[in-house]
């Protein structure tokens, strides 16, 4: 696996840190909300003799309590049909190895996830892009992409929705779109929906599962970590009616034994979190996400699509190469001490060269600080030009 | 991948114990002991205000941590050696990803843990099997038996110090016949030493990491499940002084983002844990050890060697196939409601026969039930051959 952008921008980060400057993290999707301290709390008054194995699918009453939280999302799946992951990542990873065999092909529209594209090398799977625009604010290529794009050893279609990296929330139209293609070509349909919650101006959220006619079809790929901001738990699930795939994911399952019992503790008590919790992280998400869009909106030359979920916007500015201008803003700028880190757009395309003039920025800081790393960008661009 | 032996022994188990019947658990590695509670109670101390990734090499400090563990150990690595994994498994999985690609092939001295066999299939990697014999206890097979074995594709020797599932602790000598195979056709050597400190009789564990002549050689996997009875933690670690190999592996830990967070906290801490908990549980296990062997010796029929490490012995028992004897034992026999379920000895061989007569017994009860398991057993094998 080459290393990927923001991976490379990693030791400029270091060293403007050592040197003294403040970064502003608009690269990672880390986000800084509170983790629901009742759930900390829980773990913490829970009695541990022995930290044992849980069963390789997952505790048994976890997996019926997170039923009863899809129930809520109008999602109707049984216990059965929840496998615990490690982390969404391992779901992702799972999902792959089930679903296709090595040189199989899985359709995912471009810009994507960047470790998407690492879970499909490690499986042998082949990514076949479809490039979604930035003009139509990233939305489902149209119907004759995918045709076009469906080979022979074509087995599946991923995307993420709310999406990472583009924070498009896929209409329902949309995925009863994908649904005729997936049915036509008896393909597989992953979808990777850890950002189910985060949706605004009032768009609700779909999830495939939730449509008739694709239970044979669908796999959810879901996690604890954005939603109750707790990333480090490594909890995520992987929900599909298909007792094929979840048999053959179990058997991946029981070979890495368990995924991890204390944070499967915590993942049972944040089901209980009051709806409050998800409230008001989303009306702070939207505040960030529209004082973030229109910065970015105000600025010459940046083209930035309103974003209909997730935390994330992906954006075009107006240089050659933001992988350079990424760098640069680490290893050679700053403004009154400070300077902002973001995702290089060439790491989420399979496609050569479509990212290169975009980066994407993960609106995870509160207002202040995001208005002061939007005055760092908009300066930098300036010096940047004229430079 | 096929199910394997013990995993379609588990509807029996359930049915038995559905039917009332108490089952000894011989058949998994869970140690019954008590995790150490100073590192569970850190771990509650500890203020969480967000559950953030840790990097994903681990936390530095609980690197630097390990760094100090394993110079206790006659290990002299730094820090920058150790990539903490999630449990021992992914350790495996990252060293057969990070050393082999597809096509190639590892020996592995069989009878071996069966889930080296899922995670090379998983990674494509085919698996060169030399076969260990009962009768010398298991030992390394002799050097001609690898030159044998030895092809083309072959890039690594992978091998479990002391052993799951033979409980054989390979001495300094049989280490350093290895290691003149290993440089003469330039392989790695993968050593799964997560029973490090399970040694009996006086004998001492000498780790590959501390042989001179090695170091771009040596990838060592470990774990803190058995160490300290933490299998739920699922923190492990994949230590090398080959930098190629640890940025390949890097990678692959990108991709799934980072190690449990919570359970790293208890991992740090365990790093302290006082030197009297290890003597305490070697202590008693090795009471086990020597109860166990002493009843399967004194058993018609029944040939165990004596194991020298881990907590696992592997017998051959007077019967056809332990596939069937342990269902039996589940699905017909009880002896005042009691039965035991071992792990069949199929399960971990790549050659086929081989281990048809032999099953795994892991003495990770307290001596009482050891004892009334070893009474279940010798009773069963009568009433089975009369049968």
């Amino acid at each position: 696996m080459p290393a990927s952008p923001i991976r490379k921008l990693m030791p400029y980060a270091n060293a403007a840190k050592a040197a003294g400057k403040h970064v502003f993290h608009l690269n990672i999707g880390q986000p800084d909300l509170p983790t629901p301290q009742h759930a900390l709390d829980t773990l913490k008054q829970t009695k541990i003799e022995t930290l044992a194995y849980s069963p390789s699918e997952g505790y048994a009453s976890y997996r019926e309590a997170l039923a009863g939280y899809y129930a809520t999302c109008d999602i109707q799946v049984n216990a059965e049909d929840i496998l615990i992951t490690t982390g969404g990542s391992e779901g992702i990873n799972f999902a792959m190895m089930s679903c296709l065999d090595a040189g199989d092909g899985v359709i995912i529209p471009e810009p994507f996830y960047a470790n998407y594209r690492g879970f499909s090398q490690a499986a042998g799977v082949i990514v076949q892009p479809i490039t979604a625009s930035i003009e139509t604010g990233f939305a489902l290529p149209p119907i004759a992409a995918f045709e076009e794009a469906i080979q022979e050893n074509t087995k599946a279609i991923l995307i993420c929705n709310p999406s990472n990296p583009t924070g498009y929330l896929y209409s329902e139209e949309e995925l009863l779109q994908l649904k005729e293609i997936v049915l036509k070509h008896d393909l597989y349909l992953i979808v990777d929906e850890v950002y189910r919650e985060f949706t605004y101006d009032g768009k609700k959220h779909t999830s495939v599962l939730s449509l008739d006619g694709l239970e044979q079809h669908v796999i959810v790929i879901d996690s604890i970590s954005k939603r109750y901001s707790a990333c480090g738990a490594r909890i995520g699930a992987m929900v599909t009616r298909n007792t094929e795939v979840r048999h053959a994911a179990l058997k991946f399952a029981q070979a890495r034994l368990s995924p991890p019992s204390l944070a499967q503790i915590l993942g049972e008590s944040l089901v209980s979190t009051p709806p409050s919790y998800l409230e008001d992280a989303i009306t702070e998400y939207d505040k960030r996400r529209k004082l973030t869009v229109k910065r970015l909106q105000a600025m010459d030359g940046v083209t930035c699509p309103t974003p209909g979920g997730a935390f994330y916007v992906l954006v075009e500015l107006p240089v050659d190469s933001t992988e350079k201008f990424c760098q640069w803003l680490l290893e050679e700028y700053d403004r009154d001490g400070k300077t902002l880190m973001m995702a290089p757009g060439s790491g989420f395309y399979s496609t050569p060269k479509i990212g290169d003039r975009q980066a994407r920025i993960a609106y995870v800081l509160n207002e202040d600080d995001l208005n002061a790393a939007m005055d760092c960008l908009e300066a930098a661009l300036k010096a940047y030009q004229s430079s």
